[in-house]
């Protein structure tokens, strides 16, 4: 997996537990073929007649470095691989699979997912790692909205969206959103009026199971989030790039991909607060997001799924993460999402990705290996320890 | 061109003939060097006094892999190189040059060009191979509304816009549009309303010859264009990036260069009909493109003419969309436009970059070869014939 | 430094003497760790606390490649090198990283900084090399608007804008802004009407210490810089992308970092005019900055300070400007600011990444070794006395 020369002490570095901070659940249950396809892509559609979502990166990288997880040939066909799959049972898989990424504490987003998805817990059990959970702060509101549907008040559910941030923070180690691409932050980063989040909240009520669509409410949320972390002392995550607004499950017709500069007003009045604010996954615009990270002292920064996705091409995105985003500042996650392949395949990528990137300085005698060993270890696990306490 | 150490199989994937979905006519008459050097360039202006448009990486490819086909050695000077192309006169150039490509399919764009550019069936006949039409629908509004303002209504005219795109449409394997920069499709993907087209078509009549600029009526003809697509099973071209809204040939002052995420809600809009959308050229977007081509599943995208323009650039390009695209959504289409040179520039470095990108993830052991001989064939043609029902 | 077997021609062309076209002023005073650390980040904070900004690429720079011009070993730790700073003088350090840097001269913004920084005079004192003044032209404004807020008129002000920015132009190479980003450019490129400069001129004059941050009257303050820059035969200098609008220094909350492409309407309404427009920094939107010089024969390019920044990560930076930059269109710029070592680093970086795509392509056989020393020498300084007729 690793480059076969480097310094010993960069590859011990390289090889040692993670921290994966930014993960999801995984499937408890066995997958056919057309359901295991749907996973591997984000869209949530299957491939096109005649195609296949194995052939994508991602595909590719799942035969080569999975199949041996489960004790096949590396680049063994999809309908092989399945069946070995099946053969093991999911329990297996996911316990292989899992344990074979090398995490010491996993941070599970335990947010709209439902029964068939392994909780925190569970991750932890399967990984031989301890977890920990994040919470979503979506996924509160649309809990706290629907419970005042049912004959609450505005005002009870305003004050009930606190109330339960409050409480849900006090048992998490991050609070996390992906809203932040629908709370038009770019025109007005500070917290919304109250007029504007009583209005917003009035038509929300009207129809409270929909996802929350209202730009002054999702403001609302997003500085109460802030408020709950500064109380608690926790960081926020932000997703931004891929996954935000792509795709079938986007969930509103107008919604794009966009990348994290919006953020930086927002992020700018948060700055006072302390608050550490994470953006997650950023792909395509990773360059944005170091940018900010290099600017305000509490923004920190990851690549996420996009490392188990762009597979052999993994290496070009976390180069150009390294381009300005302090070492400080970089985070390890796999997001994970679903398939335990994509948590063993984030670690994989990351550790291939990392030390290519170390390679190339130390041959070129632009670091030392001391040097080296010391961002990995802080990119890999200590910078996580750090911001979230652990 | 392609890396020594390929294994056949890869190798002949990789030399095997092209379709080239996205090209334009080139130019059938002798070219001067001021004539030439402007077609080197998408701005359409001359190099400012004291340099050359040779200096660019395009002017760099002509003299290293052009000049060969004319019969040159490699880096040729200009004066040189442009002695050779008028003694062999426009009419064998273009043979060598649309020959030496090695396509087996041209789609032409035959949209708002003129009589010196060759035709579809003579860039067929020219580069040995098949030809067919892809019909640009902004040259169809053109005619049209240059045909209804010498006394038609504004009823007749948007009749006959269907009319039209029906007709053409069963004459084509695709329509095109470089437009959708100008719909405001960010702003509103759906269909305009009624009103809104029928004032913007008033407008429009009041001065046909200038480029459509009324944002309603760029929207009303986009879907006007899907409806026949849809209608007819072909898919719809959309240019995206480079050369949408860049350079003096640009038509309004306003219009800058933009990447397709603002396409997405759009995009989003189509996928019930069923309707192909192909991404074009995109750069310096692709990753972009990439995303979207991942996520919806009538999503296409290729990198176009970038690929020629970058030349000793492009592997990085090409690279950066084989992150995120799945390898049954991209497309090889050269972009040509003008001089044949960029025919065959496309397809060099298009079998020069993948050629990389394979032998980087072989070498790696990520791929198998049987693998990367089958992505090959399917990016370089299979997909196209797919899509385009060759 | 450089790849070891690059021709004699190409070697030299690489190391002949550099013009950097857009630096700052180095500071004259001994620099405590606390202070010299602020100075390796464009944020202006701190590094949050247990985490340091040698942490960064930069830093990791400094140790390697300016450690040995001030008698060290490379890679010495962070004190051991300020210890070797403060030893030495910030004199001496000055003179040896200037001269070091390999500039034959310099193009200095005087713009808002103060007396602890070189002035241009000094910098070419010190570096051994030619110096001319950029003026900043908000600096001017600021200027302007103090003396006008103590008794004077809104037409006073007005036309002092104009009398001050002639004066300063006819002792300078070139007019320089940073506020593009605050003109709403993208919505309307034009000049504002009188109307409309009277009203936020007269907002303006109450409160005359912040910064400009009336969209009117900075696009006036840009459209009489693109006069004034016409009548003398300069060029204009563009701030874009990282720098513009990030970070704690920005003054107002709403900025955000943002890429060159929304300043095209402006761009084309300048050509005319022939004003060379100078887009500076650009990154991480180099590629969009690329795509205009490409499509505009009036626009000039460089990445500055991105090269120090990204350091061991500057090649692939540089790499993508390569890719649609027309060669006579690129600039060397340091971008350097308070530190010397910046101005040092960014010539390292620039010959080391120029080197490194100048190799890959002779390996490929793309370009002649003549090409290649022709194009260094172009970048490196040939452009640059053209444009500013040095």
């Amino acid at each position: 997996m690793l480059p076969v020369d480097l310094p010993d002490t960069v590859r011990d570095a390289l090889l040692a537990p993670l921290v994966d901070h930014a993960c999801h659940g995984v499937r408890r249950d066995e997958l056919t073929r057309s359901r295991f396809e749907l996973l591997l892509n984000e869209g949530g559609s299957p491939a096109p007649p005649g195609t296949t979502h194995f052939d994508t990166p991602l595909g590719a990288a799942v035969r080569r470095w999975c199949a041996p997880v489960l004790g096949l040939e590396a680049h063994a066909p999809p309908p092989v691989y399945l069946a070995r799959r099946a053969e093991l049972g999911a329990a297996e898989v996911n316990r292989l699979l899992l344990r074979a990424a090398g995490v010491s504490a996993f941070l599970v987003d335990t947010g709209p997912e439902g029964a068939d998805l392994l909780t925190a817990g569970e991750m932890g059990r399967d990984g031989g790692a301890a977890a920990d959970e994040v919470v979503r702060i979506e996924q509160i509101e649309q809990d706290v909205a629907e419970l005042a549907s049912g004959g609450g008040s505005v005002l009870d559910y305003l004050a009930g969206l606190g109330d339960e941030l409050t409480a849900r923070a006090a048992r998490a180690v991050a609070l996390k959103t992906a809203l932040a691409g629908r709370c038009d932050l770019d025109l007005d980063p500070g917290r919304p009026s109250r007029g504007a989040v009583l209005a917003a909240a009035n038509r929300r009520l009207a129809d409270p199971k929909q996802p929350l669509a209202e730009p002054a409410l999702a403001r609302h949320l997003l500085w109460a989030a802030a408020d709950a972390a500064r109380d608690r002392g926790l960081p926020l995550q932000v997703q931004t790039g891929m996954g935000t607004g792509m795709g079938a499950g986007a969930g509103d017709a107008g919604a794009q991909p966009a990348g994290p500069a919006p953020l930086a007003g927002f992020v700018k009045a948060l700055q006072p607060a302390g608050v550490p604010v994470v953006l997650l996954t950023c792909y395509p615009y990773q360059r944005e997001a170091a940018c900010l990270a290099h600017a305000f002292p509490h923004v920190y920064v990851d690549v996420g799924l996009a490392l188990a996705h762009a597979a052999a091409g993994a290496a070009r995105v976390l180069a150009e993460l390294l381009e300005l985003a302090p070492f400080h500042k970089q985070l390890y996650g796999s997001g994970c999402r679903g398939l335990a392949e994509t948590c063993h395949l984030g670690a994989v990528y990351f550790r291939c990705a990392l030390g290519a990137a170390l390679k190339a300085r130390l041959d070129a005698g632009e670091w030392a290996a001391a040097d080296a060993a010391r961002v990995a270890h802080m990119i890999g696990s200590g910078n996580a320890r750090r911001v979230y306490r652990l």
